[in-house]
């Protein structure tokens, strides 16, 4: 069992790591560094394991994301973290889709080189105090009035930790919209296979030399898999036992551990 | 068929009717009467027919609704409303559950008897611009924190029309928790067989003499079918032409007309 757990430990040449919940727990006050987790980003980067953040962040620009990850203590580039606005800004232009935005303000920059007007389709992230009634209204009006309606979700996360309690993520809202207009939405960002594979190319490193750490076991450690990754889930973050027994279609076998203790 | 027809009418002795998208547009000033609404009802009851509106109307009392109602010209009493409100405040006794109330401020009066201290269940209405993020959360973290939540949902609309435009309904949110939560909701209202059940006691005939007539194909037509009654779709109110095409459980031959004309 001990050669077999360092001949798995040796294949491994990159990380892919889940931020909020793992690195820091996010808040109004800009959040705060889990205990330990800017020393492993630190180990991390001194052992030569490659090392990318793959978050479904979509309240700031990938920019002012980096500048508080560094304020907080991490060493991390803009080019080290997929996320999914400019997967969508992508997508966007692939189709010639022209967006009705309800996301953060904060994120509104990161589709400044998108034409959004006349649109013929709805983006949605994690917009917090913007998920007004009017706001979720005009959504749906635009959606409902669409001859095919297209709803592009930054994400479909049930919830997520900040300093001060549990918050509803981008994923409930998607249900809500989605069952109103009984639509599909199109899902950008983790658990979606084609995210995942963006992730890795921006690792270069292929799926079964990289491991995905993140706390949430459906969009993290689930969606990983769906990509012939393995996946750890920490016990910081959002994790509860619960979601243990009932993990979806998430494989047997994932790892946990306890914080960062070493 | 034209002795068919007549036949099929004779049977009948009692009408239950929906009414926002029947009787009136719903809206910020109150609402307007549907063009000849007014008239029918008055003829409904000169014909000798028993008349229950059966509605899940949820942003007000069913004391101030019938006001609302009156003062449109609808010759209606209380006793002639079956709504989810009160319904509620039933079920909410014989369990012993006490609510926390995410609903429509004007409907709050409803539960003043209702023990609402130290709640273990969520109690969720059409609360239109009390849904907001925070409001949403809080009702999300009680949910979260029960070891077996309860998300009791008056109705489960997916939208309807105001004077204004199409309005998100209770359903949409109801969708949202339960996806947060993973869990599923108790719908108390329409299409509840339970609720139809009540409406048809209060109106005093059993379901195959009675018609429920409304412009929901799946809460109004679909409900009242599960229910051994039989139901026209108006095509008033939120009634769209695609509607017809993916009516979910509805039986065939629901049959439909243009507004109020005689």
């Amino acid at each position: 069992m001990a050669e077999r757990g360092r001949g798995w430990a040796r294949a491994v040449r990159g990380l892919l790591l889940d931020v909020s919940g793992v690195l820091y727990d996010s808040g109004a006050d800009g959040g705060v560094p889990i205990a330990g987790s800017v020393e492993a980003v630190r180990r991390i980067k001194a052992s030569g394991l490659k090392l990318q953040l793959c978050t479904n962040e979509t309240q700031a620009t990938r920019e002012s994301f980096v500048r508080k990850l560094r304020a907080l203590g991490f060493d991390i580039a803009v080019a080290q973290v997929t996320a999914p606005a400019p997967a969508a800004c992508h997508l966007l232009r692939e189709r010639g889709l022209r967006p009705h935005l309800l996301v953060h303000d904060d994120l509104v920059p990161e589709f400044a080189e998108i034409d959004k007007t006349n649109p013929n389709c709805v983006v949605l992230g994690d917009a917090a105090e913007n998920f007004t009634y009017a706001n979720l209204n005009e959504a749906f009006r635009l959606l409902i009035g669409m001859e095919k309606p297209v709803l592009i979700s930054l994400g479909k996360g049930r919830y997520y930790k900040e300093t001060d309690g549990l918050k509803l993520d981008v994923g409930a809202y998607m249900k809500a919209l989605e069952y109103a207009c009984d639509i599909q939405a199109e899902v950008v960002g983790k658990p979606s296979k084609r995210f995942f594979e963006s992730a890795l190319a921006e690792l270069g490193v292929p799926p079964e030399q990289a491991i995905m750490i993140g706390d949430d076991i459906v969009n993290d450690v689930g969606g990983a898999q769906q990509c012939g990754m393995r996946a750890l889930q920490v016990r910081t973050g959002k994790f509860s036992f619960s979601s243990l027994s009932n993990p979806g279609t998430v494989k047997e076998g994932c790892s946990f551990r306890e914080g960062y203790s070493t």
